[in-house]
């Protein structure tokens, strides 16, 4: 057997479901998830995401989503659930896009998802046929959304999860922009994510930087100075903008938190002056 | 390949192992166990449940198992470490209840599966002739509960872990009564946990109350109002009582914390007027 | 099939990799190692560790992977990042010591598995031909080390990894020394690591105390007195010697945190009188 290897495609039975919730995991509500997956579909791997995520906060999930999804194969199942609507009519979604699926409440959370990569196709999960019933008020991870990923997982085919939807909730996503001050050609974004290291994040695309070297980089008008290749490239303590890794505009603290240094957060105004160190560096 | 499924029943070996402990994960004491198992059943699945739980609390930790234990399909080891009592005479549990195998220390840790899932069998583990020896006299989880699990998962029969014991150390699970007052009938219980929401979970069986919204809850003489059928049927912040996710009576408050609100954790006194919303409405 | 048991031999694509990190959970870095790998080797186990180390602390990471590479079946491979130094020259490293492989950066991370286990043979990962091109410069973890580790899942030969080389990184793992004081034997030693639980884990083996009942401790100079078998030997609150999990000298409180009843921590001097007990208890 050594050496050999098995077919990359997944058979039914062999599929990897992910795990992203805000449940804590101290209360048994995350491995009540897993247990309904592994008894729906007994061969199935179960990877942790996180679960400690801020409690309601769907932004933050559809953020850390964004950062995984796309780097698991082809067939892979994504649960979500970060679900402050719980009881109300949202509606339970099933979703494919570019051959992943996803599992979540429709509240916004596969906002990232749909605009890195489409919107493929969507259901609304019939709980009625595919839920643990009778459901309960509080707990659709374990009645709704577990049982549509254990059934995805066994092999079910994505059409028979519920019926498609055209609309399902999206949040703005922020878009950066393009501009010209007078004769200064400038990129005007925002901090979309703070990370647990205290890295703020923007939606601004190093693509849309040609010479990262010579480009002024300011948060909310205070000057982060050039662009820089890594964390090394200044001392330690030290602030920074780097091209990050998805490929957008980040600032940094060298062993240290931007966040806390420059009191930041998610929506400070990021600017990039796309010729300003090397005027500046001509003054 | 795809479409087929393979049989539910686990071939040994394959099957899956849950670990809920109290060792936090940075240490590694969790990697240890799960090393252990891996070892003796490398085409084992682990699954972890939580490792932070409060330090030494076996209620907690046996209020946590009774969330998911039934959940995972026949076969499946429940390895569960709260174990204060590490190097003392207490001895080393193994278990099959409805199916489903557990080992814990003899220490309470399953006295929810029993009263859920009653007695079942119960072992203790022959730590000499299935642990790694010699026994360190602080860290069972590594040199008895894990070789025990990994053992069961690698197709060990389970009577083969040890000697049939008819006394496995329970707590007293508090039971709900049924009461009249003058000629009210009333429901009388007790918060027996409260989650990482804030969420008060009692031991109020919803099918003890016919008529939800006829009748009112009160937490240690503080009236909660009605029962709803989910949080959406309140406005945030607002306090209710709610028929939970396993069908026990909860009081939560939407998109808040109800043990803070009402300063109650658990022990607190529950008590539900079957009429009393009816006469209250007329009054 | 029941009863049947696979060759404990891992085929290519069945192994099992183990993740260590500091980066947290909340914002999907490690989930998008685990893609990575499972992109690369669908079949392969993911067993976390811990993912909350303190932030670029190599030696606490080094103490942690200590406590559970060699549980592991051969052939295991143990992935860990604590990686301060990302996107500076240092090398990305491959080790295989006692027949498990290891995938860290090169900053002595692998300090302890060298101590304990040998060198072994170690490579400079070719992250030209192995990483996900182009590197980021912030994350070598999803760009170097996953796609390394992913591919000796998938049965890549270990030596195909890159170059080797002789000079790893090790910090100087520090050594106990037996000393005479006049005529009483002593040995000297120190705390290198704080347990979760506030246990002090001193170097000093437990083999080299021939009668723990008659030795006496001392922390810094605080008498600790003698050692005992296990927690249970004293009352509760009460601090304690004790013969650890991995059979080095350990400092504790019965319930309780050595740590801070101390208010020591790791590079505390840890003293064993050998006949200071029997000494004593003739005084």
């Amino acid at each position: 057997m050594a050496g050999e290897r098995r077919p990359v495609t997944h058979p039914a039975g062999e599929r990897r479901v992910t795990l992203l919730s805000d449940f804590g995991t101290d209360d048994g509500y995350v491995a009540a998830m897993k247990g309904v997956i592994a008894s729906l579909s007994p061969d199935t791997f179960l990877d942790d995401v996180a679960h400690e995520l801020p409690r309601g906060d769907v932004r933050a999930a559809a953020w850390t989503l964004r950062r995984y999804w796309h780097l698991y194969p082809s067939g892979t199942v994504h649960l979500a659930v970060v679900d402050p609507g719980v009881g109300t009519s949202r509606r339970a979604l099933a979703a494919e896009v570019s051959g992943r699926f996803f599992i979540a409440p429709d509240n916004g959370l596969l906002s990232w998802v749909f605009h890195d990569g489409g919107t493929g196709r969507t259901l609304a999960i019939d709980a009625e046929r595919h839920g643990r019933m009778p459901l309960s008020g509080t707990f659709h991870g374990r009645d709704v959304f577990a049982p549509a990923a254990g059934r995805l997982a066994a092999g079910l085919p994505f059409v028979e999860l519920g019926s498609a939807i055209e609309d399902p909730v999206r949040f703005t996503v922020p878009a950066p922009r393009r501009q010209s001050r007078g004769s200064r050609p400038v990129v005007e974004g925002e901090v979309v994510h703070a990370d647990r290291f205290g890295n703020l994040i923007s939606n601004i695309p190093m693509e849309w930087v040609d010479d990262p070297g010579a480009a002024r980089v300011l948060v909310e008008g205070t000057s982060v100075g050039r662009i820089r290749n890594t964390y090394g490239d200044v001392e330690p303590q030290e602030l920074l903008a780097v091209g990050g890794s998805d490929r957008k505009l980040e600032i940094a603290v060298r062993d240290g938190s931007a966040a806390r240094r420059l009191g930041r957060g998610v929506g400070a105004a990021v600017r990039v002056e796309l010729d300003g160190g090397s005027r500046a560096s001509t003054s």
